[in-house]
């Protein structure tokens, strides 16, 4: 059998910052997505319910590529408690021509973080408008962090807001953001106001109940909404799907079951067989993003394989050139 | 992030033979599954139609162990002209406490073929006569081999007869069980008769179209189906499965699918909406296995998740004892 390369998380780190190469590889891999040219079979999912844990594994596979990715991604909500981060994961990377294993990212979910946020900057170029200048971040975590520096990558962001149900976070996460990017980033306790008055609004919480309501959205804005991968959470009230003028789905088919259109469809706004124009769609060129500088527009994100397959051939080729990686014979 | 145990497939196969406890640690698994404290997803499978490649992902928890397994078997079927095996594969085990990675078994599919073998005797045992001494096995690939020597740790087998395709390969692997295991095994090129003499026939093939006829079963007889496992494959006539007095899937959903039932109810000889009772039903005590010398039985395996986390659980237990593997520090 030929070696297999390990990565460690702390070598993925080192070689894979969040830039603007990163965010157009997870770009081609949503342009694959869209040009039809990519397999991707439904997500497995399994709960560990007595542990309040679960798994999700996602695979993608493009055609032609030399490689191809599966993803386990487990998420243990009782972790903190015993401080240990809630998420988790290793990714694997197979020959696509042969089914060899080649290649083992022990990245405990580092490149998940990465392909997420990249995946707002690719929503964010090809839906906000050129000219966005301010943004309202929803949620103070990793993600968020993450979502406001890769929309810096793409749209000339000046300033932003952020707003979290713990304001003691929500001001941590501006103060170093403002450090981080160089702009004035403040915390802010009232969210229909910072909603209401950011061109770019990206929503990165595990809200259960909605928390952007479709009155405070006015023309011209982008919304990616990237918290909601699970049947139980929402953060956009349903009219806001009704009210844009341009929704896209990352994936209809996972959107519906657990991003942001399954409470649309459940409310009866949307019919359920309404098929709507995906961000791959737009990324391959088949289907026109934004049109008018008052459209408002919503990326709902909740997260594909193809994505992880992208990152993890990017992680690849970088670890290779930078020589970093331990060979290991099995 | 605490260390990782890798182990090789050099390390597994000496840590783990086919033997007695492999067998029963797989009986646990399914009696587990019977007992209805099992989360089984569906079989996660994607296609890489330009390699004539395809990888499957399965997984199961369960409920109270310590750690749970997601197993990817890539099957390549171009790779024996480039002088590689056909399957491959990887196994990553969790923790079900926290879910970290504990460790990887990189076993290129070779714990795949222990428990797929160690189900067949578990089959065996729960359906199988008590005094079946006749075997006859069709095919003669590496589970032709594995399922005989399972058997043989379960009955008391006095000789087996193998059939093959290539006559060629089923002396080759006659002469090597024979030496094996002690026994006469001989190659017959008269499928009918090597069926219809034998007290259990084990059918290891990926035939596309049925090989063994109902009118050859005989009263007594026990069928062990497994190497139909995906939607165009299928070892046993339809009508195999009206005869036999009791047809056992080891996960209906999956044999309904991909198994020999899928055949039978295409035929319209099984309603879809029947149920039957699935091998861990038997293994928990739930449901009776054979009850009479004459019933007629056929067990359909596809192979399930419990399964491998119940073989991976196993090995890194054995290996644990052992001493054996490398530890790596993400």
């Amino acid at each position: 059998m030929p070696s297999i390369r390990i990565l460690s998380e702390t070598e993925l780190r080192q070689a894979i910052p969040l830039d603007l190469a990163a965010v157009n590889c997870v770009a081609e891999g949503f342009a694959a997505l869209g040009g039809g040219t990519v397999e991707m079979p439904p997500i497995l999912s399994m709960g560990i319910r007595e542990n309040n844990g679960e798994v999700d594994v996602k695979t993608a596979h493009i055609t032609g590529a030399e490689s191809f990715t599966i993803k386990m991604s487990p998420g243990f909500y009782d972790n903190p408690a015993i401080g240990l981060p809630t998420t988790n994961g290793i990714m694997v990377v197979f020959s696509a021509k042969t089914g060899q294993v080649e290649a083992l990212l022990l990245d405990n979910g580092y490149l998940t973080e990465v392909r997420t946020a990249a995946a707002g900057a690719v929503a964010a170029r090809a839906l906000a408008r050129e000219d966005a200048a301010t943004a309202c971040i929803v949620g103070a975590g990793m993600q968020a962090r993450l979502q406001l520096k890769a929309l810096c990558l793409v749209r000339p962001i000046t300033s932003a807001v952020i707003w979290a149900r713990d304001t003691a976070k929500a001001e941590a996460a501006a103060k170093e953001l403002s450090a981080d990017l160089g702009i004035p980033v403040t915390a802010s306790s009232d969210l229909a106001g910072a909603v209401s008055g950011a061109d770019v609004i990206v929503t990165t919480t595990p809200a259960a109940e909605p928390l952007i309501k479709a009155d405070w959205l006015r023309p011209g804005q982008h919304v990616t909404a990237m918290g909601s991968d699970q049947h139980h959470k929402a953060e956009l009230e349903p009219a806001c799907l009704t009210l844009a003028d341009l929704y896209v789905p990352d994936r209809q088919s996972q959107t519906a079951l657990m991003g942001e259109l399954r409470g649309a469809i459940e409310a009866g706004l949307v019919p359920p067989d309404r098929t709507f124009t995906e961000l791959g769609d737009i990324v391959a060129g088949k289907a026109p993003g934004r049109t008018s500088p008052d459209q408002i527009t919503i990326a709902d994100l909740t997260g594909t394989g193809v994505q992880d397959t992208a990152i993890a051939t990017f992680a690849r080729q970088r670890a290779d050139a930078a020589g970093i990686g331990t060979d290991f014979n099995s």
